[in-house]
Formats: structure tokens, C-alpha cells, sequence
């Protein structure tokens, strides 16, 4: 029989997909985001996306950094594509044991994500459920050519990225597998797998520029956003300045693994990356700049249909993988 | 240790709404949708509910019925707001274990719910979760003079409700206890459960009209239902002419049970529970009318803290019990 465990997620997000009648839409299925069109030129804008305890929350994590996370993973869509969120409502999913302070710890962290990023949380339920499960609808409205979509790579623009990735990897290896790490590194690991940040200043900054082509974040993976883009726009990519993390380089070194995979594969990081019109290239850095982030410029966007890694003279593959619900372990 | 079981939902909600900052709202927290003023008068309508498995799904039902309930249980809190749903988002949690065959069903049937009420599914996200979990998030656009909120009944406003009662306790007492039902009326029971219906036409109708001083849905009871208003009116409520329905009466005689019980505490039916001012009540009617359902006039709002019933000359009290997520059992 064919299950959702052998299909993996984006085989059953397809499935679904061709049994929905779709109307004609700003924003494309499958986008990061949905979108209404409400007249004048502005679009609303609505993001749903499912933290589970079983799968998403590491035993390190408590529920005020798994509630505060659930927020984060949805204002990190918002964020990739130019909207700033306004109003989220919170669908919980609670086991009966679930105690009065743990769910206080819950609406502190629902609370606190929403507010970090200039939202409310103004509405929900509460259900009984096996698995802890926070599910957020976060709601926001944008101008229409504001908004930053998957889809307008053109060959010769810049890929760029907004940090550098790998520490979220190296982190679940510490908390998960044991391995090894010197205690002044060790926080800045742990801080990414529990505290992960939205960059939504920068969105915001960029998606004012219009020099942003194409646009998506680092959820599932450095590498699987590539093939995202690639997906949507019809191009490929050469990466020529992987932008390893410094504390990702000395846990390799440490342990003798490789950390081009932890910066490429890993997930659950929470980047911007965009592929930018090169002659509004200083515009975007500036942009970025002025809210207190930076840009990274990491390679360009190709004519041919390869995604691929420029390291020491040699060009390898990068790989069709990243982290996919049913079929990755954390 | 107090832990969500023995809280009960009211308590975790409550628990939760004194953890929030919350801004001004044109909907107050806690009533049955949550809105954002956009402006020009219009306000943006959100509403979250989630269909677990475990809790919400009988035996009996089919995955697309599952599916299509999720959806209908949203619609309906939009219905009886006044507000017409536009696009739907949906968070799904799947066990390891599901066909395709059953995504199929589940999204066949999503977008069936979504359709019978003028609505699109247009995106959502899927998840790995011990129990199936359907979380829809509904979005509207609604002139904010139309919205039909809970705190506006006064004493000497009629109360009516869209549709008779009870066949829904009723069937369930069928599917989940065994009680015996004739194969004529089984199939009404059967279908309340299974194919529960919102009264999306009856609630724009009746928003038109501006006749409705109060409005909830009965998804938790009747009785619940009326305990809400008089909690965001201040008002009681007596009620002379409750409206059970036919099959009911004939099953209670059949099982040798009360048939007010079930109409009063059951739960999982989505008719309007709606107070109008009665200068406005022909134009009420008529407007229901006109859209194919119908208003019943089931009693009346009075000055004094009681929820009451009126039957063969006595006055008993209505009880503050219904359905609640922690503490019932279906």
C-alpha cells in the first residue's frame, strides 16, 4: 500500500493538490504563502503552517520556545515574501496531561513570538490531541507588487542570503547524536535549534527595493530552497561562497565531519534567500544594511538547469535534499 | 497537579487570553470569528478551528465526511457572524500510516466543504502527527455594520434559531451507545452527524436585514450557546417553544429517554442561535425566507440572570452544560 510515510510530503502536498478547485490567484499554490486579492492593489495575505510536538521539538526545547517557534516558522514565510504580519490566530492541539503552567508557557510563547515581530495573537482554539500540536494562521496585507515571489529568477542575477547557515544542523547533532562542542560555541548552536529568528526587517527592506527577483526561505534547507526557486523560475544556480557559520566550521573540524552538508541540508533555519537584479544589487545591501542585517552574496543564477557548488576550482552537484515531513528523522 | 483535564476548555482558554497583549479589535476576543479593521469600514475575518481524529471523528464517518465537517464547522462560525468566506487554509497532521487513497478523500472532501459554501482551499501545509488533525483557517471580508456579534441582545428581544434540534445527540446515541432507531428516521440522525450543514445563506440574510441584536452558532449546544450570550449580553434568557425535531421526539419515545436533553446539551449542531430586536422580526423572517430556510421563534430575552424553560406551565432552569474539548466524552 502506498502510504504517506513512503510518498513523503511533497508527493501527499501534490496529491491534494490535484483535487482542489483553485480560483484564479495573486499568489501561486505552493508559494510560501496565499493570497487574496482585496482591490486597490493590495492583496490579503495568509500563511498556515503546523508545529508538532512529536516531530518539531527537540527534548531540549521547552513549550515558550516550541510556542514562540511555531510563531517564528510562520512569520519567517511572511517575512521571505515583503508582508509584515498583523493578527495570528493559534489552533492548539493538547494532551489531557498537559498542566496549567505548561500551557501558561505556551501563551507566554505564542505571545512573545507574535510581539517580537509586531503581531497579535487575536483569536484560536483549544482541542484535545495526542501529540502537542500548535498550529498558526498568521494574517497581514501587502501591496501587490510588493509582494516577493518564487518565481522571476532571471540567468545573471545574484543569489544572495541574509546569514550564515549551518549552526542549526550542528545544533540538533549536539542535542541529539552527542557530538562533541567547546562550551563558547555551544550557545550559539543551542540558540539556533531554540530561539530561531525571522528576518523579517530584512524582507520588509528588500521587498521595498523591487530588487528582488525571486524570493524564499531556508526552512527545509539551503539546497532544497535552491530547487525550489528552480522549480518556479525555470533556472539553475552556481554557488560560489557557501556561507558556512564560523562555530559550524570549528564543530566540523572538532568532530571531523564535513560542514559543507550541515550548511546546505539542514533546515530549520530561517534565512532569506533571493535572487537579486544585479544592477540594484548596492540598493538591496544598503537596504539591508540600514535595518541592521546583511546581505551575502553566495553566486548567481544560471541559464542551465543545474544546481550546483563551486568549491576549490572543481564544480560538484548540489543534491535534491533537504528536510521533508514523513520521510526526514530530526 | 491541575492539568487541561480537569480545567476543561472554558478554563484553558481563559488561562491562555490572560497570557496575550491585545490590541484594539472590531470583534471582541472570544467570540466566535476574530477581525482586523482594514479600513473604509471593512473589517478581515479569521477564524481557526481544528478536527482531530480521536476526539471528533465517529466510527462511522469516512475520511472525506471528516474533511468536509472540518470545513463546515468554520463555515459556520462565519455564518452566524455574517460574514461570507472567501479562502481556506488548511494545516493537516497525518499518521505514518494513511493511504493515498485516504489524502485523497481528505482533500476531495475539503474541497467539497469549501465549495458548497463559495470558498477555495488555497493552501495549507501537511505534517507528520500521531492522530489525523484537519486545522482550517477560514478568511472573509466583511463591512463591519454587518457583523453580527455576541453583546447586543436587550430584554424584550425574541430569540429564534434557524432549525430544529437534537438529531444530532441523537444519532450519535445510535452510532456510539446502539440504541434502537427505525430505519426510516436513521437516516436523518445518520446525516446530522455525518453531513452536518451551515446556515451560510440564513446568516448573510439575516446580517442584511440588521434585525440581529446577538448571534453564536450552536456548535456546543443549544444551551452552551445561550450561556454565551448572556454572558456577552448581560441578559437572560427564557425559552417557551423548544424546537425539537420530529425524528427526535419519535426516537425518545422508542428509547424511553427524555427528548429535551438532546436538543437542549448536545453539541455538533450548527443552527443559528440568533436575538432580534422585534420591531425588525417580519423582516427577519422574511429575509430567511427568502433564501430557503426558515426562523423559529423559540423565546424571548429578559432583564434577570436566568436561563430558563418554560414547558406546560412550569419554569425549569436550563443548565450552563454542552460540549467542551478536555471534558466531554463523545
Amino acid at each position: 500500500m502506498v502510504t504517506v510515510a513512503s510518498m513523503g510530503e511533497r508527493k501527499v502536498i501534490e496529491t491534494i493538490f490535484h483535487k482542489l478547485a483553485l480560483p484564479t490567484m495573486p499568489i501561486p499554490f505552493g508559494d510560501d504563502v496565499a493570497g487574496v486579492d482585496i482591490g486597490r492593489g493590495m492583496v490579503a495575505v495568509l500563511k498556515t503552517d503546523m508545529f508538532v510536538g512529536k516531530t518539531d521539538m527537540p527534548p531540549a526545547m521547552n513549550f515558550w520556545q516550541a510556542a514562540r517557534k511555531a510563531v517564528v516558522m510562520n512569520v519567517s514565510d511572511f517575512s521571505v515574501k515583503g508582508v509584515k504580519p498583523t493578527a495570528l490566530l493559534v489552533s492548539l492541539g493538547l494532551p489531557l496531561n498537559f498542566s496549567k503552567a505548561d500551557v501558561e508557557q505556551l501563551a507566554e510563547g505564542l505571545n512573545a513570538g507574535a510581539r517580537e515581530y509586531g503581531a497579535y495573537v487575536i483569536g484560536g482554539d483549544t482541542n484535545e490531541a495526542s501529540d502537542l500540536i500548535i498550529s498558526c494562521s498568521l494574517f497581514g496585507i501587502v501591496k501587490k507588487r510588493f509582494l516577493m515571489l518564487r518565481d522571476g529568477a532571471e540567468a545573471g542575477d545574484i543569489v544572495a542570503v541574509t546569514g550564515v547557515f549551518g549552526r542549526t544542523s550542528a545544533g540538533l547533532k549536539v542535542l541529539l547524536e552527542g557530538l562533541a562542542v567547546s562550551s563558547r560555541i555551544k550557545r550559539f548552536l543551542l540558540e539556533a535549534v531554540l530561539l530561531p529568528k525571522a528576518r523579517l526587517k530584512e524582507g520588509l527592506a528588500l521587498a521595498a527595493t523591487g530588487a528582488v527577483s525571486a524570493s524564499i526561505d531556508s526552512s527545509d534547507g539551503l539546497a532544497w530552497s535552491l530547487y525550489e526557486l528552480k522549480k518556479a523560475s525555470g533556472t539553475g544556480f552556481l554557488i560560489d561562497n557557501l556561507p558556512v557559520a564560523p562555530e559550524v566550521l570549528e564543530f566540523a573540524k572538532l568532530n571531523r565531519v564535513d560542514p559543507q552538508p550541515l550548511a546546505l541540508y539542514g533546515g530549520e533555519e530561517y534565512e532569506l534567500v533571493v535572487t537579486i537584479k544585479p544592477k540594484l544589487w548596492n540598493k538591496a545591501v544598503a537596504a539591508v544594511k540600514r535595518v541592521g542585517g546583511s546581505l551575502i552574496r553566495i553566486g548567481k543564477v544560471t541559464k542551465d538547469a543545474e544546481v550546483a557548488l563551486q568549491v576549490g576550482g572543481r564544480t560538484v552537484p548540489i543534491e535534491p535534499k533537504g528536510w521533508e515531513h514523513f520521510k526526514s528523522k530530526a
